[in-house]
């Protein structure tokens, strides 16, 4: 998508040297891009969220995996940097996915062409998650059609929850991918964007991403989606998701499980944007998803531009007082109307998925 | 409550020339107190949220009438400041409540005595509200008394949301109040303090009194509250309140009804510490009462303190992006466990409130 109306992907190969994110700590504040030339440096990008999203998180440690590979190409370099990549972060499983993917596709290839196979592999990983989060769209679409045809010309309102944006893939997003399609296909659409504390992802990058692409969007805190439900004022909710189970209990920013519970108790029908790659089929149910716990200072403090230019961060509560900081909740099957995903949307629950991914 | 060792009140009469307030926009990063001495110093506080919750609105209102009947005792002067302080906030009861007793005792007294009436008066709702906030803490006292008793020694895990604390009363507050009332009984108790974000009282103002009185809590965003109660690290939530209305539901600080739900679904009690003066016998539903819009700029800015020292504000979205802030929700009685009035406990409908206040 556009930012400044140029084309960017997150994450481009720049010769075979070395890829380039865009540094998402520092947005919205600035746009800076950054280089990744080493697995060390893709697992710190990771780590520190430079990178973030469960599809850029997978795409980001698969060329973690080929830089491991050009450096030393053994074996037992390729599990090492596995290992290493896969400790970044416990809860999404594209992060996994991708991991095991690149560890097949080089375990039985020879050490002179692990290098070769490792960046066609990782490249082959971003260009599929543009074409799944465009093909979710495209389903989404149709849903979006269908709802903002009752509406007699009113804006479609749709509630998201943290970034499930293109910034959190490669292109196009989950949760948005529809949103914007829907955007470009002269449907009118308004999003209430959630701010998502503690990191403020709504509020810092699907405002902003929104905001580059023209799409009619309104910040609020994470308390006031409830209200707005009560109100009639939210028509769908969709969000994306770090995991999904066999039995369709969805995990996700912290929080979402809040909105789930509100949007069933108001008869809205609440979506989650599902790539096939972020089905667990090892797990049979939500409760044995690891909840990754993150650090306090993400709660203490925050990050801001000052009146006079520049950025700051200044801490926010009591001093003295200690937070805790759990990353991510389950959303129970229950209260999902239904996964939209790259093959078409389903029910939320094991028949719903199989029907979709039968293999 | 004590402030670093020092035993306070949030309003108190210097002379009767001026009340004394804390200036509750500053805390936690400054302790500051403030004098008013005229109604329009009264409204402007209440407005700006120097001094914020329902109690203490009501009682800041009649310190302001008070005021008006000292600059002119005429009932023209009478109406004019109670209309002027009734429009400063829409949602609380307590400041209906509060304007009207001023306005009922003093109407029908000569202009000569008009003063000393108010005067007294204010001093009276001040007083009258220290002992209801005593007496709904030795009711609640009772309730967590018997549910810390099941918990073998373990803290009895308690979740609130904004401050409904004595810096929202006068002394003690509603919410709490029991669990000052536990602590002080040696009964073990662990506050999880929701931040309550846009304007974060939980983080800056609860989170602040419980510190100064040593209380065990810890700060969480206001997304994280509904994974706890699923992992059953929440035994209870007790919350204050703007309003009740004749059957039970409950107006309060945005993102209550959130955490209604949650509790609901994970059947831990959801209670309502209550005042009577915050029940408004003349709505039927909670469908009628008024939700204040705020500022955009409490969603979008954000105040803190810099690590060299000093406080600022920064921005924290998207540049550009516009911001919705309604200030309060809804709760149905439906998802409400209990009403903890001065009173007693009762159940969330009319008859419960009934059964405790007949008059």
């Amino acid at each position: 998508m556009k930012i400044a109306g140029k084309p960017y992907r997150t994450i481009w190969p720049r010769g075979d040297e070395a890829v380039e994110v865009i540094d998402q700590t520092r947005l919205p504040h600035e746009f800076a891009t950054l280089a990744l030339r080493a697995p060390e440096d893709c697992a710190r990008a990771i780590k520190t969220m430079i990178v973030r999203g469960a599809p850029l998180i997978g795409a980001t440690a698969a060329y973690g995996i080929a830089f491991a590979m050009r450096a030393e190409p053994s074996s037992k370099a390729l599990v090492a940097a596995h290992d290493m990549l896969l400790a970044t972060r416990p809860t999404a499983v594209n992060l996994r996915w991708a991991l095991k993917r690149m560890h097949d596709v080089l375990h039985a290839a020879s050490h002179g062409e692990r290098f070769t196979l490792a960046w066609r592999e990782a490249a082959a990983i971003c260009d599929e998650d543009v074409e799944i989060c465009h093909s979710i769209g495209v389903h989404g679409l149709k849903l979006f059609r269908e709802m903002a045809a009752k509406k007699n010309g009113a804006p479609l309102n749709i509630l998201t929850h943290c970034n499930a944006g293109w910034l959190a893939c490669i292109d196009w997003g989950t949760a948005t991918s529809p949103i914007y399609q829907a955007h470009d296909a002269g449907i009118p659409v308004h999003v209430w964007v959630d701010e998502t504390r503690p990191r403020n992802q709504g509020a810092s990058l699907t405002a902003y991403e929104l905001g580059q692409h023209g799409v009619p969007h309104t910040i609020i805190a994470d308390n006031a989606g409830g209200h707005y439900m009560q109100a009639g004022r939210v028509d769908l909710c969709i969000v994306g998701t770090d995991r999904v189970t066999k039995n369709g209990d969805v995990a996700n920013k912290i929080g979402t499980y809040l909105k789930a519970l509100a949007a069933k108790d108001n008869n809205v029908p609440f979506y989650v944007a599902l790539p096939s790659p972020t089905i667990d089929w090892t797990l049979a149910s939500g409760a044995s998803i690891p909840i990754e716990e993150r650090s306090a200072d993400e709660v203490l403090k925050m990050t801001g531009r000052l009146p006079g230019g520049g950025v700051a961060t200044v801490e926010i509560a009591a001093p003295g007082s200690p937070a805790a900081n759990p990353g991510f909740d389950v959303t129970p099957a229950r209260l999902v109307k239904g996964f939209i995903t790259e093959r078409g949307v389903c029910a939320a629950k094991e028949e719903g998925l199989r029907s979709l991914f039968p293999e």
